[in-house]
C-alpha cells in the first residue's frame, strides 16, 4: 500500500477512490485505486508500476474508465432482465456498449430492434448444442465482447464455453443461493414454505450455480403467495441483483479470489 | 365462513380480529376469529359450535386469550436468545408464563435466578441421553408446559421426544433455511461467500431442520465480514425470528398444514 | 360479515379470496371478497346485495376482474418508471389497458411508439397551465380512464384537476414520506446524511405529498454515496413502489379511509 | 495516504484494517488504519507521525484497541435498550466498561444490580434540572467516562450539558429521522399511515434530533398495526441501531464531519 500509493503520489496522480481489503486468514491484501488522468503521464507510470509489481509479486489489472466494455447479452424467453439492462444502458446508468443479443428464441427480437442492437436467434437442441455454441462464441468474438451476461438464458453452457470466459460470464439465479439450486427454484421455495425469497447474481463456473456470488437480494413473502406470486415478486429481485452485478463488473469493482468476490463499492 | 360468522353473530359476539386464507390448490380454507367475551355466553356457544363443526367436518381449536400459555425454555451455552425472551416476557411483550428453564450446562443459571425462574441443569452425553430426556420430559410435564422453546439448545432431540410434542417445539436455526442445514451454518455461509445471512424459526419435526418454517429474517453482509462477524450479526436475527415465533404461537396465530405455516398476524 | 358471507353462500358463490380489517378506534370494519362468477347469477345477487347494503348502511363497490381498468400515464423527462410500467403491462403483470401517455415533453415519444400507445405532448408553462390541464382532462375523459398515474410527472396539478379524480391519481415521491417533502428530496437526504433512502407511492390530494400512502420501500446507503448515487439507487425504489401501487389499485385491493390505505394483498 | 502508509511501513507496522473515504465536493480525505503493536515501537512512531501530521495539517486521533472505553448509560423507564446493551457488553460483543448507570427513575435499579453496575437515581424536574445535570456531570467525570449513551433517556439535555461532550453523547430516536422529530413519533407515524417504521441513532447536538446520524433501520408495517404494535416492533429497531452505534463508536470506527458521519466498518 505504501509503495503503490507512494508511486502514484510521485507521479502526481489525483486519487478519486481508494479502497482496501485484508483477508488475514488467507494472508491476502486487496486494493482498488481510481485516479484522474488529467496531467498524468500514463506511459511513464505504467513502466514504473510494472517494475514495482514485479518486485512485489502483485497480481494486478489496470482499466481505463473511458473505455466502455462490450457486453454480449444472452436471453431465452423471459425478457424482464434484458429489458431492464437495456433501459439502464440507454440512460447511462450502465457504462458499457451492447453490441449484440444472442437468444435461442425469437421473443426478444422486437426489444432488440427498439434499442437498435443486432439480434441473433440461434436455436439450441440436444443435438446441435456444440454447433450452436461454436456459432455463439464466433459472434461474441467477432464483436470483441469483454463480458457475457446471461439475462435469464435457460440453457446450461458447456464446460468448454465456460472455460473460454473465466470470470467473464455473469448469470442470475432465481433463488437465494445456495438454497434451491437447479431448476424451478420458486416452485421449490413454495413447496418448502419459506417466508423470504431471493435472487443471486454470480460468475459462471463449470459447476452449476456454484460460482462466486456477486450480489443477492431478498423479499418477504407469506402464506398468501402462491408460486406465481413468488415468480412475479422474484422478477424484481432478479433485475436488481443482475443489474448491480453488471454495473460493478463494468466499473471494475469486483475482485475474485477463491470462490468469493470482493466488491469495492 | 357464512355459517361460523352467522353463529357468532347470533350469539352477539363482538369480533376483534378476523382473517382468512384459502389454499385453492389444496382445497383448504383457514379462518381465525378473535372476539370479546363481554356479555358472551361461552357455554351456549360452545355447544352450538361443536355441532356446527361436526356438520362441516372442521378441524378447529378454541383458545382463551386470558389463559397464559406455559413455556419451557431449553438452552445450552449461548444465552442471547434466552435473555431476549425473558426480557420480552417480563415486559409483557410475550403473554406467557415461563415455569422452568432446562439446560445441559450451568451457564444460564444466574440469568434464570435474576428472573426468578427455576433452573434445571441436566448434562447430556452420548450415554445418558435417554435418561436425560426422560428427566426433561418429566419436568416439562410436571410444570404442565404447552410449548417448548429451544433457545439455542445445541442437542438434537430424539424422535421419541419430538413425537410427544407435535407442533409444540420451536427451534431457531442460525441460517436462512433450507440453505446451510446442520452444524456450523455461519462457517458454511462464510465459506460459500454469501452476501446475505439469515436465521429461521421453525417447528421441530423428526427430520433435522426440515420442520414448518415460522419466520425468517436476513441481513446484508460483505467481504469485510469474517465468520465471527457473521456469528455476531446473526445473533440479532436469531433473537428476532425466535421471539416472533414464540409470540405468534402463544397468541394462537399459527396454523400448520402440510409442512407449512399460516401466520395470522 | 355474517350477513354478507351468508348472502354469498346462499347464491352459491365460490369465494377465491377473503380478507378483513377492523379499526377498533374508529369503529370501522373493512371486508374484501373475491369470488368466481361461474354458475353465479349476478343480476339476482346485485339486487339482493343492494338491499342488504342499504339496511346495513355499507359503503361498498363491486368490480369485475375481467374488466381491465384504463390507465392514463403522465410523465415528464425521466422515463424509468414509465418504461417499467409499460413493460409490466405488456407482460401481463399489470392487468390494465393504457390508452394514452401524456407528457409536457417529447422525450417519451419513442417509448410510447414502441408500445403502440398514443402519445400527447402538451407543454405546460406558468401561463398556459389552466389551458394545458383542460386539454389533459379532455383527453383523459375521451379515453374513459379510470386511473391516472404520475410516473415522475414533475408538474404540480391544480386543486381543480385533483378534485376531479379523487383517489384516482397515484403519484410516486422520491423520498420516504413524510421525510423530505417537496423538491429535490435526494439532495436533501444527502445533505442530512441519512443512512437509508426511500420512495413512496400515494394518492394525490390537494396538499402536496400529503395524500394517503400506498407503498414505501427503502435501501441502505453509506457515506460513499454521493447525491447522484442516491438518485440512481432511488430509481429502483421508485419503480417498485409505483408499480405495486398501480397493480393493487387496478386489482381493487386498496381501500382508503381518513388519510390512510388498507391494502388487501 | 502515500506518506502515512509509507511511515507505517518504515516502522514495520502490520496493518490489520485500512479504509478510506474521499469527499470530493468538500475536498476532504478520510483514512482509518488499524495495525498490530507486536514488535512496534510506539514512542518512535508517535514522534515521527506528529511531525508528519503537522506538515500535512492533518486532523487525527490515535486510539489503543486494548484500552476499553468507559461508557455512562442514561435511562428513564423503558429498559429494552439498556438491557440489550448490558447483555452485549457482558458477552464481549461491546468492548467497553460501563462504570455507572444514571436514571431519573428507579425502574432500572434491579437490572443494574444484576450486572453489578453502580446505579444512581437522580429525579429531574423543571425546577431542579440545572442541579440534577450538575450531579450527573460530576458522576460522569468521577468515573472518567469517554461516552454517554442515552438508552431511551426521555429528558432533553441542556445546551450546557451537550456542549461539554461534543460527539460523545449518542441517542436513539424512535423514528426514521428526519421524519417524526420530537415527541411520540410512533403515534405520529400511525396517524400518517406510513408503511415502514424506523429508528435512528445519532450524536446529540444542541438542536433536538438534528445531530449527525450514525445508523438507521426500518421495518415494514401494515394497516393491521395499531400504535402499540408500532411501539413494540420499533423496540427491535431501537435496540439494533443503538447497539451498533455504541459498538462502532467504542471501536473508533466513526468520523464526524459537517453534520454527517463516516462509518468505517
Amino acid at each position: 500500500m505504501a509503495k503503490i500509493s507512494g508511486l502514484l503520489y510521485s507521479h502526481s496522480a489525483n486519487i478519486i477512490h481508494a479502497d482496501q481489503h485484508l483477508d488475514r486468514d488467507e494472508g491476502l491484501f486487496f486494493m482498488r485505486l481510481e485516479w484522474s488522468l488529467e496531467n498524468f503521464d500514463m506511459a511513464a507510470f505504467e513502466r514504473a508500476f510494472a517494475e514495482l509489481a514485479r518486485g512485489l509479486k502483485l497480481r494486478w489489472r489496470m482499466q481505463l474508465s473511458a473505455r466502455r466494455m462490450k457486453v454480449a447479452m444472452m436471453v431465452s424467453r423471459y425478457q424482464h432482465c434484458l429489458a431492464d439492462l437495456l433501459h439502464r444502458q440507454q440512460t447511462g446508468e450502465l457504462h458499457c456498449d451492447i453490441p449484440l443479443i444472442l437468444s435461442n428464441h425469437r421473443d426478444a427480437e422486437k426489444l432488440a430492434a427498439f434499442h437498435g442492437i443486432p439480434f441473433y436467434a440461434i436455436p439450441v437442441t440436444q443435438e446441435n448444442r456444440a454447433q450452436a455454441e461454436a456459432e455463439q462464441i464466433r459472434l461474441i468474438g467477432e464483436h470483441a465482447c469483454d463480458l457475457i451476461v446471461l439475462a435469464r438464458y435457460m440453457q446450461v453452457l458447456s464446460p468448454g464455453f465456460v472455460a473460454r470466459f473465466p470470470q467473464r460470464i455473469i448469470n442470475v439465479h432465481h433463488s437465494f443461493l445456495p438454497a434451491f439450486t437447479g431448476a424451478r427454484p420458486y416452485h421449490a421455495a413454495f413447496s418448502r414454505g419459506v417466508k423470504i425469497i431471493g435472487a443471486t447474481s454470480h460468475y459462471v463456473t463449470d459447476v452449476l450455480d456454484e460460482g462466486p456470488i456477486i450480489d443477492q437480494d431478498v423479499m418477504r413473502v407469506s402464506h398468501r403467495d402462491q408460486t406465481e406470486n413468488l415468480i412475479e415478486k422474484g422478477r424484481d429481485l432478479e433485475r436488481m441483483v443482475l443489474s448491480r452485478a453488471v454495473k460493478w463488473h463494468t466499473e471494475g469493482r469486483i475482485l475474485c479470489y477463491g470462490n468469493k468476490t470482493v466488491i469495492f463499492d
